[in-house]
């Protein structure tokens, strides 16, 4: 049984390189983290949470929309719970899977998702990065990108050196949604000047992108999208 | 020598699925299609470019940025000039090279580009997609996108006809960027409506996505961006 704050969709992928894509969410409750920004803490509690069978998420799915087939796990951090009866549930009605998770729980299961979105935290989250389990991640991943959300100059700078010490592995810069100010001013300022540090930094690649959150744009914070 | 109508950047790629990614854009003069709501009219005329070798182009763009080492060739329709110098010119100075076009005319040299981004045209473009140069890209091309302008219900069938006809490649639907509504309202009202009807579709596969313009989103619609 999985601890399950809401099954949405089918919407739009609104963060990382498939953004605009179309998806179902599975949200599953419960984070070792608490980041200072957290978007999402209404997942934080899985005492709010429906207990589900992995049958019973694809159920849900199939009556949201029998013809989606990519489901994208998240959380919180999906890795919290023993991943393997849902993913393979999930394989078996051939499901595309792709997960969000910040890379602090490794577990051999998740060598079966397709995509995953590491979001390893930057120090304005509050949290300290688990750095060891993120290169477990990195070599052990099928295919994976990783997502850095940035608030501060030393956001950026953690996100330069894991660029620097992962350099073929896509990265995605986020502009920071903190609570209160997921308005399109306050987005978009935030979003040029990512784009500007982003354009005159000689030291990273082209493979690192500069992103705001598409659902946040389209909708604003609020669950189910 | 080239008519071109601007050279900049470093900046961000606001369209298709490299959406965010750091580039630089050579804009060249001159299109054989004329679009109603075409959003660079002002590359439709010649007379105003400036004349430049592709050792000219090079220079100008190591002037910009050295690091920066993906250029976006784009216009009016690139295609409408001989490429081959340019491209040629470029890869030896190891850029990668993406590409803008509509699709209407093909050259050989198109194969060492790495990423054309195919934008046919829809129905409410008031143009008439030449389908058969169409499918010569597709069998061609190294590496492609294609990206659609929705507009109308009509635009938006032209689409899915044609995902079903090369359901492979990735598809774009792209929020429709009329001259003087560039503003946030309404390109996110045309974007909702956009990803409603995306996410209703059981005809088409999750290979199809909706994106709004980016760089539209972040600075309007002016040059430079």
């Amino acid at each position: 049984m999985y601890p399950v704050i809401e099954i949405f969709g089918p919407t739009i992928q609104g963060e990382g390189i498939w953004q605009g894509s179309r998806t179902m969410f599975v949200r599953l409750a419960g984070c070792d983290y608490r980041c200072r920004w957290c978007d999402t803490s209404y997942a934080l509690e899985t005492a709010a949470a429906k207990r589900l069978t992995p049958q019973e998420i694809v159920s849900q799915l199939k009556i949201l929309a029998s013809y989606c087939k990519t489901v994208t796990l998240t959380g919180g951090n999906p890795c919290v719970h023993m991943l393997e009866p849902l993913i393979t549930t999930l394989r078996a009605e051939d499901y595309e899977i792709h997960l969000e998770t910040q890379g602090s729980l490794w577990q051999d299961s998740l060598k079966m998702v397709d995509m995953i979105n590491l979001s390893p935290k930057a120090p304005s989250s509050g949290m300290q990065q688990n750095q060891s389990t993120l290169a477990e991640f990195v070599s052990q991943a099928r295919s994976l990108q990783l997502k850095i959300i940035i608030l501060t100059d030393a956001d950026y700078a953690y996100a330069r050196e894991l660029h620097q010490q992962y350099p073929d592995i896509p990265m995605v810069l986020q502009v920071c949604n903190e609570p209160g100010q997921d308005n399109y001013e306050s987005l978009m300022s935030k979003y040029r000047a990512l784009v500007n540090k982003l354009t005159l930094d000689s030291s990273i690649s082209d493979n690192v992108r500069a992103l705001p959150q598409l659902h946040v744009l389209a909708w604003g914070n609020r669950p189910g999208v």
